[in-house]
């Protein structure tokens, strides 16, 4: 139970609306028939190389639970301790959710679109309570101390992010137990930010793919000991660019 | 969060094993096509009748994990925190696991093979450690005090889920929330039999299908107010029908 501690990082694979390119956020969309093959391919990777989770944490949306499902289920650990919580979630993307990616891009400009896609501490508009895509009243985050988000921008998902990362991750991580993270594009650029000591500008470049396991090795004090890698470098590198491309189609 | 409190019992659906018709206990063998089926149809069942699990309590074996996760996936409940344990397994079939069971009954004749299956305080012989069909070296059951059980008969059984029932599960059921406790034939027998207060003679005439949700309103001190009803009866009554005639093809 000594360190190096291991890491998995996981985003979700391709949804229902990473197809239809709208914004989603924390509306709670499903995979894609893509996006469950994706999910199947991590499952192959994390066997392929060795990888034995011992615990998953995932976000309260329906997409990663369903990529951590499909994996472990390929990897014949469906049978390990899960822990799920909203502080994992994507990024709630305000008023922009369930919006056209190309839409908003044309309406708004490339300058407004890339500060509301990239922008370290500037949200987009706040989503309205009654808003068809507002989780003001969704039963799954009755339980949150305090206002439920009407928008976050990334310096918001640190903050609401790295207090579970302290409080429980790390302590699995402690344990010795290989950790399993399944999130989200932003929730995990959260994560390695702080992990990489990443700054403010440039986190803005960092793009995670979908469907890859990155694995930390990390010292006693939960930094890595080298960098992250991905299991299929090649293909990470693919789905990373195909990331930063998102919109502009 | 008064009484009555609502709580959800689920056999998986039908196994690899099951098609089989091989003794599975502790073997972890996944769902069946006809299983998938059936799990999903139990997520629609419980749609139907407006229930929400607000948690989910499972086994460490993957089919009932399978089931669980396909119910809640179609009820759009992948979200709710899960539990499980091993206190849910199905019994220990000790060294019949992985016999056929048609096999088994012409090898020792109906009272044995009756015996076997319905006896509450006979088990079957153990298994031994380097059989193939041992979980002596599962990772999963690392955790366990003490040995992990080599065969189980029904009263094994209850003794290791009760203290489960009244540590955790009635936990959850006081707080208010509605339980969904996706499990075996045996564990399910197990936690009817001290629900429903069935004497230790009468236990073995009980049947419980698989795939149909059987919904218990308790009261404070989590006994039924009423008769447990599976959400389609019919069903469940040609179901647990089926059960009993097990091994008898």
């Amino acid at each position: 139970m000594s360190e190096p501690y291991t890491l998995v990082l996981l985003r979700h694979g391709n949804s229902d609306w990473n197809q239809k390119n709208l914004f989603t956020g924390w509306v709670d969309v499903r995979l894609s028939d893509q996006g469950v093959a994706e999910a199947k391919r991590a499952g192959d990777l994390l066997v392929e190389a060795g990888i034995e989770a011992d615990v998953l944490y995932t976000s309260v949306l329906t997409r990663a639970i369903q990529t951590a499902n499909l994996a472990l289920e390929v990897a014949d650990r469906l049978w390990i301790p899960v822990k799920r919580s909203w502080r994992l979630n994507e990024r709630h993307y305000g008023a922009l959710q369930g919006k056209d990616k190309a839409q908003t891009l044309a309406e708004y400009g490339q300058e407004q679109f890339m500060t509301w896609r990239r922008s370290f501490d500037v949200p987009p508009p706040p989503i309205d309570a009654d808003d068809q895509y507002s989780q003001a009243n969704d039963p799954r985050y009755a339980g949150i101390d305090g206002d439920i988000p009407a928008t976050e921008c990334l310096k918001d998902v640190i903050a609401r992010m790295l207090p579970y990362w302290e409080s429980d991750i790390t302590v699995d991580l402690a344990a010795g137990r290989t950790v399993l993270v399944t999130a989200h594009g932003n929730s995990l650029r959260a994560l390695v930010k702080h992990l990489d000591g990443i700054s403010d500008d440039e986190i803005s470049e960092l793009n995670i793919p979908t469907g890859i396991p990155l694995v930390y090795k990390l010292d006693a004090d939960f930094r890595p000991i080298e960098p992250g890698q991905y299991l299929d470098p090649e293909a990470a590198a693919a789905g990373a660019a195909a990331v930063a491309a998102q919109g502009k189609k």
